[in-house]
């Protein structure tokens, strides 16, 4: 892999995401054993922007997907306004590309609960590229409805070094007025699944 | 199916799409057997607005997707402003709604070429929803790198019937200055692929 | 102007838009006089796709935010789902693109309505790019909040022809569940302000 | 201002774009002062998501209009792939929101530069919204051609406290094969009139 972002990266770009951590815990965020479900992301003509390559900002749009498609699944979120106890924000977020991907590659998003508080929740996510050899067999059929967990065979056909990597705060509040409420039972239930898979 | 929306499409909303031909052609094109190429389209958390539902918009990002898809896969385009010795333009489009999807819904896109010219293609496009039934055994898995063909089995897991269909015209001109250009003679055997499956 | 795109276009793709108007009514829709309102769009880095251009999807979403942003202001619509006693949804629409635009440029979109049903409207659009003259005194400012009317002197500052111009149809209903609903009576009369201000 | 998304966040949210700096740092990105260029955003109907707000990801794309807006307008950048000896590419961006915005609203984006390095750039950014008053006589008109820079009267007509701020860094390539290239001169000068306009 030629990695020349990473080269290119001045330290205080290090710095953003890694905060107090230290950087070997970040350097193991880049690997499929930090992260507890995958779903491939279907990237789209339009998003890569002038340059060729998919725009910083959608690398969020995947985060969101795989982040909503979980809760959906399987912690039993509703999501509409009329009917939902509870709606979810996005309130920090930080990513770091390592090597470009553009369309039409189909990557695998990954993503890990790293804490589950009363009314909030930090991810740690990640997207791994396809590996770039010609024979792949069973790769050509996803799983976009139900994704997988970690150790699917499934893994095997992509990169074992994260492209992009990166971390958010969902806070959940009710709809209106908004004030912060408790995750009900079987939604914690849900995530816990995702702590720590690799005890990172 | 609840199909609300043509319930109450006025009269001239039918005659956007519909010019010329007629009502009759047009209810041809809400079916599987219209099309020749086929890929799942998997929906994200941003494509729905406010009101809970796929914003017309993002459809035409649909279709963009399955059409340069096709043309990447099975008629060598290349996409490199760099290398490509053309690119192409959705000069003009359409698209008729009869009934909303959401996310996560997975809807498969159709396409079918009417028309291909010396440097212009006219497409002919749908998205197809998934079948509300609970047993999909085989349906979890999509080809999202190489999509399928008209007869393919698994359009047994879609409705029948377009939930939206819609209509576009690709010209096709050098990248610098930019004027026609002719098609490249595999460019242009790829897309007869895709012309009148059902000779509509 | 060179425009290469109408050169270009196949007899098809003009009919695509046109339907059973002739084609001087369309030629009329792309000048000033057809439109009674006027938006400024910020274009973004993002809208312009791997070509350069901005991407057609992308019109459409130039086209929600005039017609979205005139039904608030000039109109009352409300569009919280949670207290709003009703939704539109754009169920069919057009567009046709004779000169590419590209981010940074700052056009201007244009409003008609073509027709005010019960619970459906018809609008026609277009986009106006900035002339491309040096001296622009007074330009450098535009109207964000409020759009401005039909004979503005803004409008010396933008071409008299469209780079681009479509139509669409909005159709509204109750939240849940959805049927159609009669548009209020001062809903109706902002709209009414629209329709034909130049008796096309 | 009721600012209900700052007392929810967990400690840790805080902590992901602080990293080694202190809050009191962080608490004077928030303020106009240490800004140095300002550009109106003009939000879209499909910025909301779901639940009626600006979607997170979207601010990631507010953040790259005003960096290119102010690359291309005042340091020269030429965006073409064809003709540009450099492109950019955002390697690590993050963002927190500390109280949600909505369409139709027209935020100020704010813009300094933190460090100018031989081929990439640090940089602070901010949104700051409209004040809720009625009476705004001036504000109608916006510099969406020119952006205004610090200490500009229009300032007056945003809230004093960013609703959203963070952080990004910009490596700059040769188009191809990508490697690392020194910025030119003017390009640098033109970014070091937004190093530390308040000496943070």
């Amino acid at each position: 892999m030629t990695c020349w972002v990473s080269r290119l990266l001045p330290r205080s770009v290090h710095s953003l995401g890694t905060s107090s951590k230290n950087q070997r815990v970040e350097d193991c965020r880049r690997h499929h054993e930090a992260y507890g479900y995958f779903l491939p992301i279907q990237t789209r003509w339009q998003d890569s922007d002038q340059y060729g390559q998919v725009n910083n900002a959608v690398y969020y749009s995947y985060f969101d997907t795989i982040i909503s498609h979980y809760l959906i699944r399987y912690c039993g979120l509703r999501t509409s306004l009329l009917t939902s106890p509870m709606v979810g924000f996005m309130v920090t977020n930080q990513c770091t590309s390592h090597k470009p991907i553009s369309f039409p590659q189909v990557p695998v998003a990954a993503l890990a609960a790293e804490k589950v508080g009363h009314s909030s929740v930090n991810y740690h996510l990640a997207l791994f590229p396809p590996k770039a050899t010609k024979e792949l067999p069973s790769v050509n059929h996803w799983d976009l409805r139900d994704g997988f967990f970690s150790g699917h065979p499934k893994l095997v056909h992509f990169d074992s070094l994260a492209c992009t990597n990166g971390s958010s705060v969902h806070v959940f509040v009710t709809p209106a007025p908004r004030k912060p409420t408790g995750l009900p039972e079987d939604f914690r239930r849900g995530l816990l699944r995702l702590v720590s898979p690799a005890s990172v």
